[in-house]
């Protein structure tokens, strides 16, 4: 398998800790957003990923995939062991929800085009763009916190103490946020679950500073 | 079962396709975004729903479950037929991708919150505001129109000619497309995909329009 990845990318960073649970072994291919006006834009990679965004995975039949969480759940069907997702339907929406809260209502806003949008189009200036990012990040783990404080499925991680599809989306998304120095002791069970999953073999390898592009 | 919905909400839309299409009957409880500050941030709704978002489906054993495809996942999962994702792990992949596309590319930025951030925070007259709108819609349909037209799996429907998760977040984007009277003659499958599926009982009984609680 091949990975395109970006090692600031948190949407990969996912990624890269799922192929290491099941301990699969993948070719990196490093896709560099920031160089040359973005490497995901040119048609050579458009070809895996129509959108122009990292990850895309490349299975071993070269079939490429997109999207994070879809590439997760390719591989949890594919490679069932260990499983990512809990044993009843009830315990796997609780923890896709989770998953998703993070997909979809703080990583998109944060993401390298919509802050470029923020800065070029609407001309907003540094200091504005900033608090942007910190708003999306700190109202949603307002909510998540105390969401996963109050449930008791929570154990050392999101769900009882095996990494599931949550941890996945959670650990990159706090990365990013002590990467802008957001004051964590306010999410105390979300630091504490980042501070339990970072030490576990599997996610340490997925960090970005554990990356051959890492600068 | 209960579904706490907007009739305007495209997330809420997608479970309502869901649950006709499965054929199961529900309570619809309505949840004004616009009324007295918004009905979703109000302390009894909070307590099915921490996030204060629509939808969230009350399933029979009182559960509560948010985030609409964890929703829709859900319900695939305890209702099987007629099935919403494809019978392989790589077509499964596929749709899913499409799914996430719009649920995490597209959507996200155009939520009443941060069309609300734009406005009172950022300052962003209408005009501004109407461009950030339509840009995420354009972008994300360029793409995945040309993705849909050249994949061969494509049908009537975006996977073939039967209902899927794709076109359960198809058909709602489209829908805010229309409002927002952007050209979808740039965007010929996704229309005729939106046509198509327009058609079908279960997606028309699912339109905001529909609604209990439309306006």
């Amino acid at each position: 398998m091949k990975l395109y990845s970006y090692f600031r990318s948190s949407a990969a960073y996912r990624v890269r800790i799922a192929l290491n649970l099941k301990g699969l072994p993948y070719e990196y291919a490093p896709v560099h957003l920031l160089r040359d006006g973005g490497e995901q834009l040119k048609p050579e990679y458009r070809r895996v990923n129509p959108e122009g965004v990292v990850p895309t995975l490349v299975d071993d039949a070269q079939q490429p995939i997109q999207q994070s969480l879809a590439i997760i759940e390719y591989l949890d069907e594919t490679h069932p062991e260990p499983p990512l997702l809990p044993g009843t339907a009830i315990d796997r929406a609780h923890v896709r929800s989770i998953a998703l809260q993070i997909a979809c209502e703080i990583h998109p806003l944060d993401n390298l085009r919509v802050l470029r949008y923020l800065k070029h189009t609407l001309r907003v200036d540094d200091a504005a763009k900033d608090a942007w990012y910190r708003h999306w990040i700190e109202s949603g783990f307002a909510t998540l916190d105390a969401r996963l404080a109050d449930d008791p499925r929570t154990g050392t991680l999101c769900f009882g103490d095996t990494p599931t599809l949550a941890d996945l989306c959670i650990v990159p998304q706090v990365f990013n946020a002590h990467r802008f120095s957001i004051d964590m002791t306010r999410y105390p069970t979300l630091q504490r679950i980042y501070e339990h999953a970072v030490q576990i073999d599997a996610f340490a390898r997925a960090a970005p500073g554990a990356q051959p592009d890492a600068e």
